[in-house]
């Protein structure tokens, strides 16, 4: 079969691999979409970052080279021993965290602490490719009111979901997404559909805030214009500011535009960080942090089911497997009008 | 009457000074003991820092020179117009926080977040004389079993029992504290008093470390000799970290000392800081903070009424106004033994 795997930075290839059975626990998925990522991004450009490149995995017991590919939905292909509540056929979507099942925050059902935490598609091989082996306990059912490729954003909206939940954000209260990528604007999306009204998006790319509008942002600012913060302040500041761009000026912009007693949620992305200690204790600020998600998944398929969410709308395009370099990850670096490109290693799984 | 009066950085004077009778609202009080807080010892040294020198503080009026003194407990010696429950001879502590009483904070309840916010003693005369006028609404009744004495260290309880509030911590939850000043000593003493067993207490003076051990913490541990961080992760890390000590070393160790999905809590004061966000949120930490306090003084005054709650342990001494600069403040500045030095301005309060 064929398979989009990491070689190195720039060196992603279509290897033709050879397959065996599923390993015990484990279902093969014929995979119907695979949609690209940011971190997907990353390890293209300059990986590894969470590549294993020496020492496998832990659980995975994969390390480079390896197929990329966290978000995923297929049909399931073939079933390994020891497997129970699914047959081949099964239309599912793979939530990708690897978790050891027996640590402290595993016990705890907080497994996207697990201390061996990882990411099919990163550190074992992923989903694109024609089949992906998966364990089963990465598998959830997909009601036939769901389509494959709705699924397959299941899991930039599980990311966007948790940090919601790890905020103490509540209907009344307002917050401003800083930063519009996929998680920015899923974020946005589902910040509406839990009844929060007063949502602020920023960004510097137009297209990127038009869309904003569309998912539910009541203002756009675009901070190449503006001081976001002194903007904001201008009406006592906001309750909760999510910085989903990973960057230092985001950052600050975040933390500066919160009301007193505010709280900051981190989903993206950076290193050392700087911030006004003095102006967070004196205003008694909240910096929290969200990586991942537990546990959402069965919120979000039945949102889905029920047509209250159409993730379809952060798809901008979708590609073959043998396009998803050019048009998809190349695409993604040089357009900031894409969105959620999505792979389709399957032709014969491939929806309207 | 005597007052302590701040005219400059290293510039203390103990003024002479005519005293009118209280404004509308406000109380006079015969100050029995006022406290010297690290925040005096700041505008003493090198101040101004909070103390209002150009424009006058906009509840108080006042501006430098000022009488300082904001933990302080006394007697009801004259009554302005207007105030109610207060009578002359009435025992009673003062909680320092200026208020605006309308803003959105104020009504709310949170009025240490009050966007006139103050204290009295840093932006209005304070304590730190034989007479203050307090506004009526700062005074606490002081129950007959709770001495003048215990009720000057309430303002520091204060600022211990709001930052354990505004923490996660609950009973079975493991909790490290980062500098034994009077603030982080009365966290160990609370929390201790509040359930929580596993209490670690961080600093670098000795008899700093016997007090916390003697105050509750079950493992004192000198960051001189050790990489507490990594003492503290062997055993999987703690619950939440209270960083008192207001540097950046000491923040550095409070965040990666924490278990995955753990707290810090910033209590100490200080300016522009950095901090490992790929680790913040990889391990989904969360950094919060407290300023001052609100609604607490309450509960402090029944736990010391009931006996459960002994605040004198943290006082090492007790010196009259004239002795003030030389044996309280000076001493302070030299001496890691002194903790809590009471400033008695009015010796016939004085307590055995
Ligand atoms: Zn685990
Ligand atoms: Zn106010």
């Amino acid at each position: 079969m064929k398979a989009l795997r990491w070689h190195g930075a720039r060196d992603l290839r279509l290897d033709e691999l050879q397959t065996s059975a599923p390993k015990h626990g484990e279902v093969e998925v014929q995979v119907a979409y695979c949609g690209i990522c940011g971190s997907d991004l990353h390890e293209y450009l300059d990986g590894p970052h969470s590549i294993p490149t020496h020492e496998a995995h832990p659980i995975s017991g994969c390390r480079a080279p390896l197929t990329l590919g966290h978000e995923f939905s297929g049909v399931v292909s073939a079933l390994g021993d020891g497997v129970e509540g699914f047959e081949i056929g099964d239309r599912v979507a793979v939530e990708p965290i690897y978790r050891c099942g027996h640590c402290l925050y595993c016990r705890n059902g907080q497994y996207n602490l697990c201390i061996s935490m990882g990411f099919i598609g990163l550190m074992g091989d992923g989903g694109f490719a024609e089949r992906a082996q998966v364990p089963a306990y990465m598998l959830h059912h997909l009601p036939d009111a769901v389509s494959l490729r709705q699924a397959v954003v299941l899991e930039p909206a599980a990311v966007a979901l948790h940090a919601l939940r790890q905020s103490s954000l509540k209907p009344g209260d307002s917050c401003a997404v800083f930063g519009l990528g996929p998680i920015g604007l899923l974020l946005i999306m589902l910040a509406h559909l839990r009844g929060i009204e007063r949502i602020t998006a920023v960004d510097i790319a137009p297209e990127r805030l038009r869309l904003a509008h569309e998912f539910g942002a009541c203002q756009v600012l675009d901070a190449r214009n503006l001081d976001v913060a002194q903007h904001l302040q201008r009406d006592g500041g906001i309750d909760c500011a999510f910085e989903a761009a990973g960057s230092q000026a985001t950052l600050d912009a975040a933390l500066h535009s919160l009301r007193k007693g505010g709280e900051a949620v981190l989903v993206g992305l950076m290193g050392e960080a700087r911030f006004d200690a003095f102006h967070l204790v004196n205003n008694e600020l909240r910096l929290i942090s969200s990586v991942g998600y537990r546990g959402v998944y069965a919120e979000l398929i039945e949102l889905l089911a029920s047509g209250k969410l159409d993730l379809d709308r952060v798809v901008t395009r979708c590609v073959l497997l043998e396009q998803a370099v050019s048009a998809g990850f190349d695409a993604l670096l040089g357009d900031k009008a894409q969105i959620k490109v999505l792979v389709n290693p399957t032709p014969a799984l491939a929806e309207a």
